[in-house]
């Protein structure tokens, strides 16, 4: 997706890349959403007053299949407005943001909930109850309701200029990604003792051949993005793995042979 | 406010105080809302979509008199809403939530987005960038706008069953308490080293006198929070100063003196 701000001229200016990015294949916004759903358990809720304006509240949720699942008390306002309106979304934060709070990531789900019933419902007070045991000491009380969100509308934002919307569909048959919840450590380990890889990587496989410097900022089970300095300006750019690895145990292998093919190139 | 939960007869009780609480004093919602307000500068925007559904989105915000004032862009789906329906509101959820989210003290701030004018809108301007440096890198860019929220119903939730309204008049009036914000040092070396005087409070003013220990929770201008243990159980309580303090700097006295009536009595 391209932006296409209205420029006022004075705008930082990123550098393209001048080769070509070999392998530039990443996680898609589905598998995004699902990625940052599947990491946190509090979210804000926009439910429908009753005179029809947007009603925004702090939830916790759990997900069943991707669903977000919360308990809410019709005591509280946003449990009349989910009773008598079903449409409903949820914005949800990832986790640790930056400090420059629009570069992180965070998605909208937009739907309409539903109280879940039968077996449904057994698996919805589990999926809550994992995410948030603190739900134990109230989920039983007579004014709180499951609701399960059926969702019809995905966004994802990955920061500047990195966002796309996703199909109930793609969302629903994605996956969350198992590397990016716990790449953390491996991540300092390519930056503190393997920058001279990351930099190869960028030059031969990145795109940016001026590339002086670089750092990994995420691994995912696709690829790195790699933050690239040049004497152009600073970048961001991807390298892809050979294949997609499906565990943090597989990274190692995958960034040597990034590191291999950057050496033989 | 008392909440009557249906409870399912196994809920936590919680010990009441078996003496006066001697001054119980502490912030109203609208000084609540307004010191949450002003302890960050992301929220999540809960607006209305083409279709009269609600949009969940985060968003950055400053703030001018309490009122926050969001930089959003035509691109985006809440931009548009906005520009086509003024009705909004936001959901602020206090910095450093405690593990269990739902004890944590969030706000719900409902009403009408306008573009700000004039001498406002440079203010406006001035209050996002504040709040928001990043900002310089887009809020010229003609998709952008400023809208300042008239923020008519006020929502604060201090954590289980601490929570309450304010008219828009009192929220409007109110100020951000001065010494929550700052007060972190100042309840550690509380908790480090006078515990025996938070004791004595908790029994002679707080209205436990079967406390076995009692820590402090929260600084604000009027008193302090205390958790307090006693054979019956774990309880909160308050222990309100002489007189409400306007600075970080009057905080020691206001507990000298709250130390001294716990001893005299």
């Amino acid at each position: 997706m391209t932006l296409d701000h209205g420029d006022p001229g004075d705008a930082p200016s990123i550098p393209m890349p001048t080769a070509p990015v070999v392998n530039p294949a990443r996680p898609s916004a589905a598998e995004e959403a699902r990625t940052v759903a599947a990491a946190t358990n509090i979210a804000t809720l926009a439910s429908l007053s009753a005179d029809g304006s947007p009603w925004a509240s702090f939830v916790t949720y759990g997900l069943l299949d991707g669903q977000p699942v919360l308990c809410v008390s019709r005591m509280a306002e946003h449990g009349r407005n989910l009773a008598a309106d079903a449409r409903a979304s949820v914005a949800v934060v990832a986790p640790d943001p930056p400090a420059d709070p629009l570069a992180g990531t965070r998605i909208t789900l937009a739907g309409v909930v539903e109280r879940p019933v039968g077996d449904e419902a057994v698996a919805a007070r589990e999926a809550h109850l994992a995410a948030v045991p603190a739900a134990e000491h109230y989920i039983d009380y007579s004014d709180f309701s499951l609701w399960v969100l059926r969702v019809h509308r995905i966004r994802w934002v990955g920061g500047y200029g990195r966002m796309d919307s996703a199909s109930a569909e793609q969302y629903a048959s994605a996956a969350p990604d198992p590397i990016v919840p716990v790449a953390a450590r491996a991540i300092d380990h390519l930056n503190d003792d393997h920058a001279d890889a990351l930099l190869s990587m960028a030059r031969v496989l990145g795109g940016y051949p001026d590339a002086t410097e670089a750092a990994c900022e995420r691994a995912d089970r696709y690829g790195l993005d790699l933050r690239v300095r040049t004497p152009r300006g600073v970048a961001r750019t991807r390298v892809g793995y050979a294949e997609p690895i499906d565990g943090i145990d597989q990274l190692r292998a995958a960034t040597v042979e990034l590191a291999r093919r950057s050496r033989e190139s």
